[in-house]
């Protein structure tokens, strides 16, 4: 079973947008990283757009038969029930994240309507957030 | 150099205190596992208390010196402005954490006014919160 | 001319999705359920899509040639106010419907942005809420 | 056994009041389609007050032995918990109906703190909200 | 036709209740001093009740009829719906006075969820606001 | 002199209604038992109405020659500012009861609209509620 | 001594600006009907200015003098504290007035910032709003 | 088993402090006619702090032995989360009291951060709210 | 017909005044090359004033007579509603205009209380937005 | 290079949907006007769409080679954080126009969530605010 | 270079207006005790206006020649934005001073919209606000 | 008798702490430059405390006794109801003193729940805020 990484929205303008906040490496360069640190422990699969509905399809189709989801909802966070309704209905752990410290920032990044429906969440610590949300799901696959 | 663990009010009782959100490891169990994963790569110092005059006093003697800090404020994640400036103040990295998924809860215990001013947050992953931070700490250091 | 049934983002798992919110009945068996009520007395259409901007495009394509519309949100109720326009736009009446009792759920479900563009809205009867649209658009028929 | 039709204050006024917002029919003409619709499935009893204190006492009466109750609580909808623990405490379906479509006017209009409390909600199909509530607790007795 | 002189509760009790507030007359004698002005001019009839209900009753009986309505609601100003509707409904001029400057009080007097659907409003001026209002409606019958 | 118990809508339900929140005694049953702790200390006078306007007329006609009154407004705890100054009209001291601790309960039971003008205020400890409200009137018989 | 009628920005516009709100009265129209209505029973004396500061230096200068103030402070009612303290200031009664029903309109004209510190308000009587408080004032004198 | 007394913050200067809102007697005093009040039916412990941390502590270490806990927390009731998770985690019935009405006080003195995770709470009736909860405990201790 | 260019306050200090967010060029530039602009066209006559009223007595003189207005409200744009009121007298369209993107800066800078009277508003674009402003009258004049 | 203008969802609709709002011109004859006017000055390229995800797929491959971009987001201007993030990362200008005032509808529609983002807004000028957005663009070119 | 003393509306009023808020010192008086205190240190100028907009005229014709102002804006704290902009303008320090301690006074009274554009704000201590504003200009001053 | 200096969390990081808000002297400079100013008029005696009640202990045991008071409560500014209630016990001034300007920081900061108690409040004028708030309670000594 694989581990999905699901971003959404202007996601795949990492590495050219806004640095300061969001670092410098593309979002298939944190892939990358991803698949090497999971070698041998676990399969990651990604997905990436900028539709909402598209976000959706995919974990309804391909949520329930993975082992756990990394979801980057982007801007989506702060408006999408739609998306909080999707994680609420499926059956494997869903972690948040987010590469800068929404907490930190304008006052309506610091809210997420998705976040009362997944597992837990990460913020603020660039693509190791995604590392952080990867060791995570490994070892609560160990707890259970 | 050190990482620290620090504790806030009524986390001492653990493994006691309500598991259904909480769990049923104690705070000592969980310092276990954190050195027993950091072994070889980091030393890990520990500290609880329910005043927060003294975890500012421990933030502001142990934390220079320090190689970042996992810090879980509990209840005084939702009001102490003296730790977000304690916090704020030190030259390390600081990622907060919880064990329950505080925006699943009530609605005060949805917003930390201490985040701000950390590098970082990670919640609802039970002991595994403190485990993530650890391995994102670890990452950090790889990547200055 | 037909009377649409329009179902948004989620609903497609009905029957799956949380049993104690949505019951035990899939779309495709509420929608029999229609078929079989307003056989003899009016078409039924049915669509449904995960993705906002299909809906709108269904809405603009199919609602003006209709005879009114069944319009269950989902969780675009509570924040498409794209949705809200388009209904506000259409020459016939339609009718907000909802499974559970939104009034008698988290705070965010209580509120409809779509309703003020709406003839009416029903909630909380499980699929009764659409045969009770249903009646009443074939009641509004013969009032007209 | 009877479904209940409960109105609260100034629905005496009905067909004189504001036509643009309520229609032309008397309650008395709505409670007369009522029957006529319901003839040979259930009995439909009747009653309105501009007394909170009347309407609560009536529900603790007659709601008990009733099938279910259509209620229209006029403006107290918007103000009284006292209601909404009355309907809280019955051990039989109460759909509330509104004639127009509370959440297309005033602010304060579009918030109700009975319907927590209820079964279901219908508003702004005229007396066609009454109807489909009437079919909405003979379908609601066929599906128990 | 009459005047209508309507008080809402706690009024039968001017006299004795914080006169620093309410003044030391007695309902019965505001009454009076009104009639005394009115002789000639017109006629006063006059209503108190502490029953929400008794009030929309006396006004949807005897309002109609009537030249106009001076409405002191009590504390009813703030909460109650249900008369602002019944104050929508009649057809002739409704102004609402209070004794005390319900502006310069506690938070939620300085709200009246009736006045919206009144001709006009007087507070502030002890039982001259009585008087004041009945000069206008006197007035106002002049300029129609 | 005798100490009143008043008694608000949906009270006498008491036994009947969601004993979780409310305990299995009946209302005349807690009466029973005040007039036993009272037996020979005071004589206790009990009253519960549906009706707002009949609990402020009776506050009005018993208040003033009782010693105190032991005050459960029920639901209109939240809504009646009519209460609220019949309460602060009354000379002897009102101490405002709820059974169920309504500071953990829906965000609108958590504020008293009455208790700003009552004595003081006793919540969350079901049929003792009033029974501590009882000492409470006695003993402040003796400081005075 | 002389009662003052002040008049605030775009009042000089009366008679042209939306009668429909204000009536086809010009200001002074208004005047003359005030003085015909208080011959032989005092001295009215009348200001308008588009300047904030202009009428507080009116207030200050004359109103000491007078017996008694009737003001409109147009759209300065809704954010002008300096005026609040001017009237504060004043040891004659001002009665605040307006032609329309302010509590009818926009949410921002229903709160009036300069009331706490009037003795009273009328409002929605159109030009007998300005008569009611000659009325009032000439019956606070006697009152006295 | 003895009941514990847990006072909070300034608590120690009474007698001396705002004696209009606090009395005139000292904390000492009030510990006195308690352990009277309670002779031969429980042992009375107190303690008192001005530091969050050591009630908190003192809660952890003597709460779980003791019969139940009167609390009153000073003006840590309005902020102190801490002591609200304190309180939730003891094993035995907390009772919140207050000295003075909170709910007729300043804004910030009305909302209790602690309440919710309390048995009940009492306010405004002098040192006699400790004598009430003191009677409560006991008459609770049959009742189990 | 002239078009008329009003300004507010602190708007002469333009080229002085914090040029990151207004600009370099002075008042009287913009005017210049408004004038420029307009050659042929219309003609420009302009006003500043950091007199509330003073804007007001302008518009009211000389708005009625011109083709329409340009508003830079200055600071003003943000508490006057008397300026507003003088807006919506006017019988020929006004734009408001802001040099700096409002709605990125301040909180309280987002909210206009002037633009709901205006015809329509334009912001952001440094000196353009006057010259949009000007094409936008011009525009506006042939499609009448 | 092209100026892009980018339409959201319904504006397919305009010369149909509400005229008293939006005006009777298709979407069509305002890029045809547009067009006119742009004539030897700039190319323009339309693009229109009820899916927020392909208004950011379009932002995302055409902006970036563009002069600039005149943006009507619809309805999504009250909700979109995602098209927000999309126009922060482009490196031309985009002006945010409307047809209607949003600042004189409902006050949902008064707040844009992409205008911070945006280089400044055009609101309430009908299809002149495309033309005065146009304008400002060409102007913009001349002043770098 | 002078030390500027500005004061807002009503502040000519001073020893007169409500001495238990403001003390009984003239504003001259006050004047004449500064100068006494900077006597061979600075020279004091005064000015005072119950027009915001001749506060702006001066402060822009004296403001910048200055070595700081003393400010009391009076009334106009609480809403001029046009004196936020005017003294964030300044390039010399200006200290906001308030005679009562306006913390402690109605709510409207507690923000200062000028002060986030002042150097600092000295409230509370009658004319000794001014003393502190005076030693606090020449010890920063000294402190460049 | 002494003034006392009292400083709360952090502020014992003066000089290393955040020089852009904080300036660069230490804690012990600050207290030193305060005893040269206060030198043959008053004796100045200082404390710090990073714990809230440490800091109630201390003014409950020194305030009584002293001539008046220096408040610094750094964070606690925010929060610490405890604060207040100890401040509004003292018999002597306590002037709240801040270094930064919090008028114009973070929304948090802008509000002191502990400046309704004291006698005044400064802020903004860096070290010079103690020297201000001592030269204020010297010349409050000469004014008794």
């Amino acid at each position: 079973m694989a581990i999905l990484v699901v971003n959404g929205p202007n996601l795949n303008r990492l590495g050219a947008r806004d640095p300061s906040q969001y670092g410098t490496l593309t979002l298939e360069a944190i892939h990358e990283r991803l698949r090497a640190r999971a070698a041998g422990r676990a399969e990651i699969r990604t997905f990436q757009s900028n539709h909402e509905g598209a976000l959706i399809d995919f974990l309804q189709a391909e949520g329930p038969g993975s082992e756990g989801v990394i979801l980057n909802p982007g801007a989506f966070t702060h408006s999408s029930y739609a998306l909080h309704d999707a994680v609420a209905d499926l059956p494997v752990p869903v972690i948040e994240v987010h590469l800068s410290n929404i907490h930190a920032r304008e006052e309506w990044r610091r809210r997420s309507v998705i976040a009362p429906a997944a597992k837990g969440a990460i913020a603020g610590l660039g693509w190791v957030s995604y590392l952080a949300a990867l060791e995570a799901l490994l070892a609560l696959r160990e707890t259970r």
